[in-house]
């Protein structure tokens, strides 16, 4: 690749910024009433689960309002905090939609769901921020931002497998 | 959407139909030894399980090649095979990445893997086949054929539990 191009996937990096952030921090200060308030469908089983909870969705949306302001006051324009609020929504959206085909499908929390579970914040993110904006990054730069997040996602997991906090290397 | 949209998605859909026939085809007249050998890696799993057989991977080669050569004969370039072969090779290749994914991640076969299940082959055949032509859909049409993928997936299963053929609506 060119200069050109890891300059437009570097730029991909700071426009996804605050849904990745988003979607961390939802991870960390998650916890507490879930979203879905307990609430079951006919199918028997949640509409979301215990692992979607409203502290998580509310702290995930602020912290990408809040990497949104700090990248808008490092390029001079604070408002881009109504970026990272839009796309730390859409992360928290997708995260709950990604959660609610799990349950529809009959997997448990935890059961793990390769791909859909490392990438539904960002397509949601990815997805909002379109419908709300008319803008996406290119599409070649969405699939690099895709397999960096799934790359990203395999080396925690390996990191945590060698100093021993996780039982496999996934 | 214009009529120019829809013109878009239809070329589209007959671009990646030869990558539809081959999955479909594979999961028909599949079945015997699988493409693996038996093989397990040093994780104790099978490289991609028995759901992955030799049988299905050529007779879905061969079905994207012929349904390629097909529409060859109706736009008069039988050429087109050679499209249909790497779509059909694509979709296999595609399909045997996500049986490795959920071998390595302890999922036995059947299991299921919502949007990884649906879409593996879609995404190995369009990715092949720019590897090799250097061309792709929009990427706008991408995402309506992956959407109109799952929606069918979804669809044939709601069919089959009305049916009676399948005892979960999914």
């Amino acid at each position: 690749m060119g200069s050109g191009a890891w300059l437009e996937l570097g730029k991909g990096l700071w426009f996804i910024l605050p849904a990745y952030i988003a979607n961390l921090s939802a991870c960390l200060f998650g916890g507490g009433r879930p979203l879905d308030f307990g609430k079951k469908l006919s199918d028997g089983r949640r509409l979301l689960g215990d692992g979607v909870t409203i502290r998580g969705f509310i702290v995930g949306v602020l912290a990408g309002a809040v990497v949104g302001l700090g990248e808008g006051l490092v390029v001079g324009d604070p408002w881009k905090a109504g970026d990272g609020f839009i796309l730390g929504l859409g992360a928290m959206a997708g995260d709950a939609v990604g959660s609610f085909v799990k349950r529809r499908i009959g997997l448990e929390r935890g059961a793990p769901a390769p791909v859909l579970d490392q990438l539904d914040f960002f397509v949601g993110a990815v997805l909002l921020y379109y419908l709300v904006y008319g803008w996406h990054p290119p599409g070649w730069v969405l699939v690099g931002l895709a397999i960096l997040t799934l790359a990203l996602h395999w080396l925690t997991n390996v990191i945590g497998y060698l100093l021993k906090l996780k039982e496999v290397p996934w």
